[in-house]
C-alpha cells in the first residue's frame, strides 16, 4: 500500500457533526471517488494509518470499510491490502477520464521543410551521451545566474574557433535560446523603438511587437541591410549580418563599416543575429559585428543549428556593462536553463565532439545543397537563389506562391511562402524551404515535387 | 589538421593592394596570433588548402609560411603538419589570456542551509538515469508550446496523487520553475498592483517588482494571510496557502472561503504557490485553493524541492482561458524548457521513481525534523516555531538575529535572518535555516553550532 495515500487523501472529519463517523468516512470516499480523485485500482489506506491520522478508532474506519465493499467500491486483495474494485470504471466521471488521456500531440506534417532544422540522425554519439550521463548523475551546485562558468568559458572557445571571435566569458549569459536572449535584452529597454530587417526572420521580429515595443521595417536587399539612409531615432536595430535572413547575403565590408558609424552617431544598440553563421559554403567569412563594434554590439548566439533545437540553449555575447545588468537581472527573474543541460552541453564542447561534427555536416550540407542546385537551378519558371550558407533555399517562382505551397502540402510537404518573411508589402513571390535535415534520398524527392508543384 | 581553420581564418587579401601577397599574408596572421584569435599550438592550414581557399598561388602562402617560421610563428612537426610555435606564451595578449582562463565560481558557503533544499544524495537511480539516457538519444520534435503532451499528463497525474486535484492538462504549462512561471503569467498584466504576504518568499516577491508592477504588502500571521480586511484594488494576490512562507502554517479553510469570496466580488485573480506542499507532517493536508476557485486560481507548481532544483522545470496550472493566451504566448516567446528535459522528467515520473522517491524522502525529512526539535524546542532564549511541513525551521531568538548570522558565518554556515522575509519593518527577530539536504550526523553538527551561536 502506497503511503502517499495515507496522508495526503483529503479526508476531513467534523467530530461536531451529528452524522457518525463511519457515515461521515463512507460518503467522503465516495465522493473522491466521484470527483476521480481516488480512481478504480488505487490502494486506498490500511484501517490502522487511517485511524491514526484522522485520530479516531479504528473500529470507525473498519465499519466504513465494510459498508464500502458491501457497496461494492471497495476489494480486498491477498498481499497487497484493500484497493478501490478495478472494476468501477463505469463509476469515473468525465472530467477524471480527461486526467488521464494523454492529450494527442496536433499531427506534424509528412515532412517538415522549416528553415534552420539540422540533422540530428547521428547527434546521439559516445560523446554526446557520455556528457548528458555524467550531468544527470552530478549537475553542479551554485552556478552563477549569468550560467556556468564552465559553459561560458566553452562558448567563448566556441566563438574563437568557429566565428574568430576573442571575448572575455563575463560578457556571456547562457540563454534558453535566441528568443529567450532576445527577450531578456529587451527588459533593459522601457518602450523602444526597434529597426528590424525587412525581410527579417519573422519568428525574432515578433518578439518586440509581442512585448509592446516598436518596429520599424528597414529595406534590405540581396547582400543584407541598406545602411544608406538608416533613421536616427532608433533605440536599438536587430539584423542578420552573416547571412540575411532569408536571402543568405553576407553585409558587404563597407556596409559594415558605415553601419558602426551611424550607430555611433545614433547612440542605436546593434543586435547581431548570428544564426547559422558556422555553416558557411563559399566565400570568406566576414568577422562578427561585434568584433567591429564589441561596446556597441550585442552577438545572439544559438546551438539550434549546430546542435539541435531540443536543448533550447544558447547565449548572449554583450558589452560588459549591459553583461553586469543582466546578470543581476537573471539573479531575480531565474536562470532559465537547468544546470543538467548546462552542465551536459559543457562538456560536450569541451570533448571536441562538435567540432569534428561540424566538419562533417558541414560536408554533408554542402553536398545536399549541390543537389539543390543540381535539380532546381535551370528550372523554368523559377529562379534559385545563391545558397551562400546555412540550411535552406529561397526559391522564386513565377506560379504564386500560395498555390505551390498549398499542393505541396497535398503531398504532405512543408514550405513557407517567402512573403512571410515580409512584416508588410513589398514581398518578392517564391517560396523557403530547409534542406539540411532530412537523408539525400528523401532530399531528391522533396525537390522533384518542388519541380512538379512549380511547374502544374 | 583541422580543416575548420582553413574555412574560418578570418583571412582577406587585397589584391589591388600594392602589398605583396605574401607580405599581407604574414602581417595577417601575426595580427591574428597578437588578437588570441590564433593561439600557441594551434595547427594553420596547409598550405596547398589555404591557397585554395584565398585563390592565389601556392608559392605566395609557401613564402609567408616561411617568413612566419623564420621569424618563429610556425614550426612544422611531423604528421600533423604546421603549427604556431607552442612556445610562443610571452606573445598571447591579456585578452586571449581571459578567454581561456576558467571564470572562477565564487565559492560557496562551507554549507548551505538555504531553505527548499532537497536530498539529492541518491536521486540518480536507474529510473532517473534511464530517462535521461533515452530522452538524450530520441528527444521528442515538434513539441506543444505549452510543453510536451506526456508531460503535461504525467503533471496532471502528479497533482492527482500529490495534492488530491483532478485537471484537465490543457490547463497546464510547462515552465522553467516558479520563477519563470510567475514572469510568464506577470506578462499578461500591463501594469498591475499585486498583493503579497508581508513576510513572504523574497525570491518571488522580487519579481513583479522587478517588472514594473506595484506591491502591496498584506499582513500575515503564523496561520497564514489575514482575510479580514484585504484591499478591493489589487489585481492578483500572490500566497502561499499550503505552507506559509517563512511561518510554515497552512491556512485554515474559514480563511480560505472567505478570500474565495473576496476574490470573487473584488474580481482578483489567486496566485498560489504551491511550494513544497507535498511534503506534509503533521495534521490533515487541505486541498489546493486552486480546488476552490479553479476559474480564479492560478497555481504555480515547481519540481525543485520534490526532484532538484538542477532541473530547473515547474508548471503552471492555470483556468482554461489564460491557459489558452499563455500557450500563445509561449509560441511567440518560446518554450524555455528543451524537449530533453521535458522528455526525461516526463519518463521519470511515468516510471512510478518519484512517487517511491517522495514516500522514502518522507520519512528522511520527518526524522531530520525531529532531531530539529529534539536539539532546539528547549532551547534557553530561543523558541523554535513549529514545523508542519517543508524543508526549513523558523527559530525566535533573544540575541540579535545579525549577530547569529555573522557568528555562524564564520564557522561556515549559511543561515538567513528572518527579516529578510519582510518588505518592510515588523519582523520577529530570528533565523531561517533548511534541514533537509544535509546527511543526520552533519544536521547534528550544525544544530550544536546554532545552540551555541544563540547562547554565546
Amino acid at each position: 500500500m502506497r503511503s502517499d495515500l495515507v496522508s495526503t487523501l483529503p479526508l476531513v472529519l467534523n467530530p461536531a457533526s451529528t452524522t457518525p463517523i463511519p457515515a461521515q468516512l463512507t460518503a467522503q470516499i465516495r465522493n473522491l471517488l466521484a470527483k476521480g480523485i481516488l480512481s478504480p485500482g488505487d490502494p486506498v489506506p490500511s484501517t490502522r494509518a487511517l485511524a491514526n491520522r484522522l485520530g479516531v478508532s479504528r473500529g470507525s474506519v473498519v465499519t466504513a470499510y465494510d459498508q464500502l465493499a458491501a457497496e461494492g467500491y471497495l476489494s480486498s486483495t491477498h498481499g497487497s491490502g484493500t484497493i478501490i474494485n478495478p472494476n468501477l470504471h463505469q463509476l469515473k466521471p468525465l472530467e477524471a477520464e480527461k486526467t488521464h488521456r494523454k492529450t494527442p500531440t496536433p499531427a506534424p506534417p509528412l515532412l517538415n521543410l522549416d528553415p534552420g532544422i539540422p540533422d540530428t540522425a547521428t547527434l546521439a554519439d559516445s560523446a554526446w551521451r557520455a556528457a548528458w550521463r555524467t550531468a544527470c548523475a552530478n549537475p553542479p551546485q551554485n552556478i552563477p545566474d549569468a550560467g556556468l562558468a564552465d559553459l561560458r568559458s566553452e562558448i567563448a572557445e566556441h566563438l574563437r574557433r568557429m566565428r574568430g571571435l576573442v571575448c572575455d566569458p563575463d560578457r556571456i549569459i547562457v540563454t534558453a535560446g535566441a528568443r529567450e536572449g532576445l527577450t531578456l535584452l529587451l527588459r533593459t529597454f522601457a518602450q523602444a523603438t526597434i529597426g528590424v530587417e525587412a525581410p527579417g526572420y519573422p519568428s525574432l521580429r515578433r518578439i518586440p511587437e509581442t512585448l509592446g515595443h516598436h518596429l520599424r521595417d528597414l529595406p534590405t536587399d540581396s547582400n543584407g541591410l541598406m545602411v544608406s539612409d538608416l533613421p536616427t531615432d532608433l533605440d536599438a536595430l536587430l539584423l542578420t549580418p552573416s547571412h540575411q535572413y532569408p536571402y543568405g547575403g553576407s553585409l558587404p565590408a563597407a556596409r559594415r563599416t558605415a553601419l558602426v558609424n551611424w550607430a555611433e552617431n545614433s547612440d542605436t544598440l546593434l543586435i547581431e543575429d548570428d544564426f547559422d553563421s558556422e555553416l558557411r559554403y563559399v566565400g570568406m567569412p566576414l568577422p562578427p559585428l561585434t568584433a567591429l563594434a564589441p561596446d556597441r554590439t550585442v552577438l545572439l548566439g544559438t546551438f539550434s543549428s549546430v546542435i539541435t533545437p531540443q536543448i533550447a540553449c544558447g547565449y548572449l555575447l554583450l558589452p560588459t556593462p549591459l553583461a553586469h545588468q543582466l546578470a543581476q537581472l537573471r539573479g531575480i527573474l531565474g536562470q532559465p536553463v537547468g544546470a543538467i543541460t548546462q552542465a551536459a552541453l559543457a562538456t560536450y564542447l569541451a570533448s571536441g565532439a562538435l567540432r569534428r561534427r561540424t566538419q562533417r555536416l558541414r560536408r554533408v550540407y554542402r553536398r545536399r545543397r549541390s543537389i539543390v542546385n543540381e535539380r532546381l537551378s535551370a528550372l523554368p519558371g523559377a529562379q534559385l537563389r545563391p545558397i551562400d550558407g546555412g540550411l535552406h533555399a529561397v526559391l522564386i517562382t513565377a506560379t504564386p506562391a500560395e498555390v505551390v505551397v498549398e499542393k505541396l502540402a497535398m503531398r504532405g510537404l512543408q514550405v513557407t511562402a517567402l512573403s512571410q518573411y515580409w512584416g508588410g508589402a513589398g514581398a518578392e513571390n517564391g517560396i523557403v524551404f530547409g534542406f539540411g535535415s532530412h537523408d539525400d534520398d528523401t532530399l531528391d524527392w522533396v525537390l522533384a515535387e518542388i519541380a512538379d508543384a512549380i511547374s502544374a
